[in-house]
């Protein structure tokens, strides 16, 4: 269990890396996407569903757990991985984009984060320290530091004073560094100015995490910033370190940001997005709501192994949505996640052969002719 | 698959019986409990989960699956078990029920049932003839003839007035007999007048059914009523004929009514009651939402074999409730489900070596020292 983390970049093609990352609780081949179980499970399915599509590493939410079902009882629990019984990798967040994007009535002070519960209102302060303490509770594989999330877009001299507070929160952080197996990242940020994402990576490069994160990315902002953010500081990072792209994204998105040396991902799209009838497929996305799969007793994808697609039709998951069925959203997202645990297998095998342009170009190729839901 | 539907009574303690149901698609040991799954799916499980819990017989809902997906699409479908992808039975009742419950604006006549579709108000008109014809269209194992449910308690004029429609409503269906291996069961009713559900008994027997179904209980009724139903016209019935106990029950109602020769049942309660956080236990329920389940990290019912409770704590699931995950109500379903094919294989083994009155006694006495949610 208390091996130190490691990361063992075993190939490349072109800038696109395929390697190993050696956790707590096993081994993660990159490129890897990682479900997000914001609430110590994965919406919809069962941990032997995750198990079976061989997922090795999920998301949890720091800001989240922290509030429910709280420290005290995962403690008592003898942490997340026994709390919900998964006894594969756990990422957790440092909760900062969800005080970003959640909380109300939030202070930023030098010491931390002053927030109100949006689950009842209650008031609360995670600090850097308080925010690494907590995934020790959690018994996190793969802690991330505190960071200090900002809207976009925003101007240079608050994006300047909020990469000095996110990088002097990453020291803090780092001081508490448990060795004991637990890995801890940091997190690039510096909104869309490329001098400060390559200032906050060269600091945080010196502090040396285990591995390095790009944040601030999936707020809404355009996908041209996201990848200037991506460029201006990938080359910085350390070969030898997992990277890892925060809230991204789409199968579109994990194609472009491997290519540029990427190693890891995690984001919401194929849960929520099945949650609102949005299937994932080699040919881009469809709506099983819509009229046309009324009667199309063909599966969502023909060569797909997933229990929804080798035991049901389009026509009985339109039925499902139509009708409301709890059975919907859990098919939906059986699906999907396994299109994305294919997708990325797929990503590190062409890695391995190295034939990663050509077969990134095939993918790309294909996808986008459907509905796009 | 085209056997002629029968029934072998094998053995029997006091009145309890245990027997075996010749259907379609296979055997069904009784007494029997039905998981309903009204819309073409039982709410939150697959059909994998069904089959590894031994369901042989499921019940699905001719007035929900008329309106939605529609014969049409049922049709084209090749039926109910190929659009749901369930080779084992299913038994569909004939609307009366969902008739009387569900739709607005609906007229009686000698015709048959005039009505307005509660999903978008539109009328239709379902007749004994069309009820069957649906039952056909879906290739149900076990056909229930249409009746008429009425509200109780209602007087006697009425409901003699009512047993008449119903028998000449039976009639009618029973001309309809395919003889391809599709059984039809007739319904006795006549409310709180034990004269009229004998005489309805005896009329229905000389039609020759190939079950019978004790109808219009389990509709806000007092539990006396029920009992009088049953108790006036089950001596009435065939020994080789299955008997049904339509709408029934929680477990204490499955032990009392077995005990007077019930081999049937179905009921929303396992599926209903676990999406409002009720777990069945031995010890009678348990609403899992109690605070008293906080840190509890025992599994709902120490000795279950169920999915659930193998693989997760008391705390964990009140957790998914509190924080009202998907994987709450499909939890709290795996289990019950799982719950309530114990119980009735722990009957049918208990007739089986003529001690039916002991284990009934025994588990009746456990039952009810919990929550009862």
């Amino acid at each position: 269990m208390n091996r130190t983390p490691s990361f063992n970049l075993s190939c490349k093609s072109g800038k696109a890396r395929a390697g190993t990352l050696n956790l707590r609780h096993g081994q993660v081949e990159t490129p890897v996407f990682m479900p997000v179980g914001t609430q110590a499970t994965v919406k919809t399915v069962r941990n032997s569903d995750l198990r079976e599509d061989g997922w090795n590493i999920i998301l949890g939410n720091t800001y989240h757990l922290y509030l429910r079902p709280g420290l005290e009882l995962l403690e008592q629990a003898g942490g997340l991985h026994s709390f919900m019984n998964w006894e594969r990798n756990i990422l957790t967040d440092s909760g900062g984009f969800q005080l970003f994007s959640l909380s109300a009535l939030r202070k930023v002070t030098e010491e931390g984060y002053n927030f109100q519960s949006h689950i009842d209102g209650s008031r609360h302060i995670l600090t850097p320290e308080k925010v690494i303490e907590a995934q020790m509770v959690f018994g996190s594989d793969v802690m991330m530091v505190l960071d200090e999330c900002l809207e976009q877009p925003s101007g240079e001299k608050v994006t300047e004073d909020s990469v000095g507070l996110t990088l002097r929160w990453a020291e803090r952080a780092r001081k508490l560094y448990p060795g004991n197996g637990q890995a801890m990242f940091g997190i690039v940020q510096g909104g869309g100015f490329p001098h400060l994402r390559e200032k906050c990576a060269r600091e945080l490069v010196e502090m040396n995490f285990d591995g390095y994160a790009i944040g601030g990315v999936a707020v809404g902002e355009e996908r041209l910033m996201m990848e200037l953010a991506v460029k201006s500081c990938i080359d910085i990072l350390p070969e030898n370190r997992p990277r890892y792209l925060m809230g991204v994204g789409k199968p579109e998105d994990l194609i472009d940001f491997v290519a540029m040396g990427v190693d890891m991902f995690d984001c919401v799209v194929p849960t929520r997005n099945a949650r609102g009838a949005c299937f994932f497929v080699p040919e881009g996305r469809i709506n099983i709501r819509n009229a046309k799969y009324r009667n199309d007793f063909r599966p969502v994808q023909e060569d797909c192994d997933c229990f929804v697609c080798t035991n049901h039709t389009r026509a009985y998951l339109r039925h499902l949505f139509v009708a409301k069925e709890w059975l919907a959203p859990i098919f939906a997202t059986l699906h999907n996640l396994r299109y994305f645990a294919r997708l990325t297998e797929q990503l590190r095998e062409a890695i391995r052969k190295n034939r990663f342009e050509n077969t990134s170009q095939e993918l790309l190729k294909k996808m986008g002719k459907l509905d796009n839901c």
